[in-house]
């Protein structure tokens, strides 16, 4: 049902083609995928959002997955799961600091899929040697790296929302088991107001906490409207990849969990989710989580 | 006991000649300020914080009172003030968006008055014609209004504590009525995560949360250093202001309070404030609202 890879990478890279997007609309027209659900994971090439990647498509045969991130060729992890799951994984470059970036997955998967029922963020920035570096006292804090973390923990992952926003609309709970669509953000429990009791890593904590103010937000509209969106925010845990590796010094071993665990977790609360569990904040134990 | 206005003005304008600076040490080494507080309101031009100013120097006839404000030659209600509490006010120029112009203002009052016993971040952005405005649906969501929304609501008002830190700990409660120093911070209740119940105002919304967070996260950092610092966040209420104008129609006329019964509340808070209501959020009638 749908174009086989070849076909769909040339509609990639060709995707303001007229003549081609009008192709697409045909063959696709009377396509209901049935039993075919549509995710996108936003920030695939590595960690939490790589083991999404894999774990959709190794627990659901007919499940399409479109991973993307700023450089597609440099994710030896996407371009191994491309070469196993080469006709339902479909790779597009995007960068979240770039709206036209966006804007162009959108098209694409709409003219490819016409249609999205799970949109995972999973996407942040914490740490990058000479350029952010989670603060240890307000006297560290720059303008730069604040407003470097917003762009990206919070800005991005909006845009990406709006944008792919009438895509979800279409697919809702279609072909896949859920009760409607689902957003899922990766927050962090350092984004709670309310349980912060340690302070510092400013820049992270401010950018997540609005993460969470923008996604309650964008969750009312949802409801107003009456789209069949659940918009949700997720804490993995402290899980071990290359954004924990330098704080995981006094993180003990059993609250340390591996990706495939956490994403487990995380995909079960997804899998689960109900429509009155929009705007709500969950950890990885299903927990809800104070503001 | 404080140098009489046209010297501190030369100062002000010399405040890096080593010879004045040497002077002005000398002229305080021995200088109490005993009875005499010392406040800083940020974004004095117009408004509450206009009206921060002029109560705080009506009130007490000892008070000092630093007003800053992007352009002060523009604003008329500070140029009245000062032609009635020459000795008592002081006129910094001060540009939230440029560090530079921050650090310059800590200098400036560092050598005049040594310490501050209050700061009051009463600036804040919600619309700017053809510039910025309030997001009403996720489709008009642009990304210059939410980084500029965050670069003056939060951003800004943190490096101003950043700045004044040090003068902060020096003052803390010493000449006023207060057990400690207190840093006020304008937020709004829609910043409020959890009391978020109509969406909209997207950039204002997430802007004031991160403020919010910022503001627990360096208030935890105080507590733990034992600083004589109290750090809050206010709710003024709906105040008939130019920032609330456009937005004024449905609000009762008795929730549209003037920035005159605002203010005398919100100074209340801040007159009784305890250690232990360092890192809350206050709405004008002392209430505290969830994050």
């Amino acid at each position: 049902m749908l174009l086989p890879p070849t076909q769909q990478h040339s509609l990639m890279m060709a995707s303001h083609s007229p003549r081609i997007l009008s192709l697409t609309r045909r063959a696709f027209s009377s396509c209901s995928f049935q039993g075919e659900g549509v995710s996108m994971v936003q920030g695939a090439s590595r960690g939490i959002g790589l083991e999404f990647v894999k774990q959709l498509l190794e627990n659901d045969d007919k499940e399409h997955v479109i991973a993307t991130c700023r450089n597609p060729s440099a994710s030896t992890g996407l371009i191994h799961l491309k070469d196993k799951f080469a006709d339902r994984l479909r790779i597009l470059p995007l960068d979240l600091t770039v709206e036209n970036s966006i804007e162009a997955s959108a098209l694409s998967i709409r003219e490819t899929y016409g249609r999205l029922n799970l949109l995972i963020n999973a996407s942040g920035i914490l740490s990058i040697p000479e350029v952010i570096h989670p603060e240890t006292t307000l006297n560290k804090v720059e303008k730069s790296s604040l407003m470097l973390a917003y762009e990206v923990n919070a800005v991005g992952p909006i845009l990406v929302i709006k944008h792919m926003w009438p895509l979800l609309k279409v697919g809702g709970g279609h072909g896949t088991g859920r009760s409607a669509a689902v957003v899922a953000s990766l927050s962090a429990r350092v984004a709670s107001i309310g349980d912060n009791r340690l302070g510092g890593w400013h820049s992270y904590r401010s950018s997540k906490a609005a993460l969470n103010q923008l996604s309650k937000t964008v969750s009312l509209e949802f409801a107003r409207k009456k789209d069949p969106i659940v918009c949700i925010l997720l804490h993995p845990g402290t899980v071990d990849t290359d954004l924990s590796k330098p704080f995981q010094r006094n993180v003990p071993p059993d609250k340390l969990f591996t990706k495939e665990f956490s994403v487990q977790k995380l995909l079960s609360i997804i899998n689960n989710v109900k429509i009155h569990d929009n705007g709500k904040f969950f950890a990885w134990d299903g927990k809800e989580i104070p503001w």
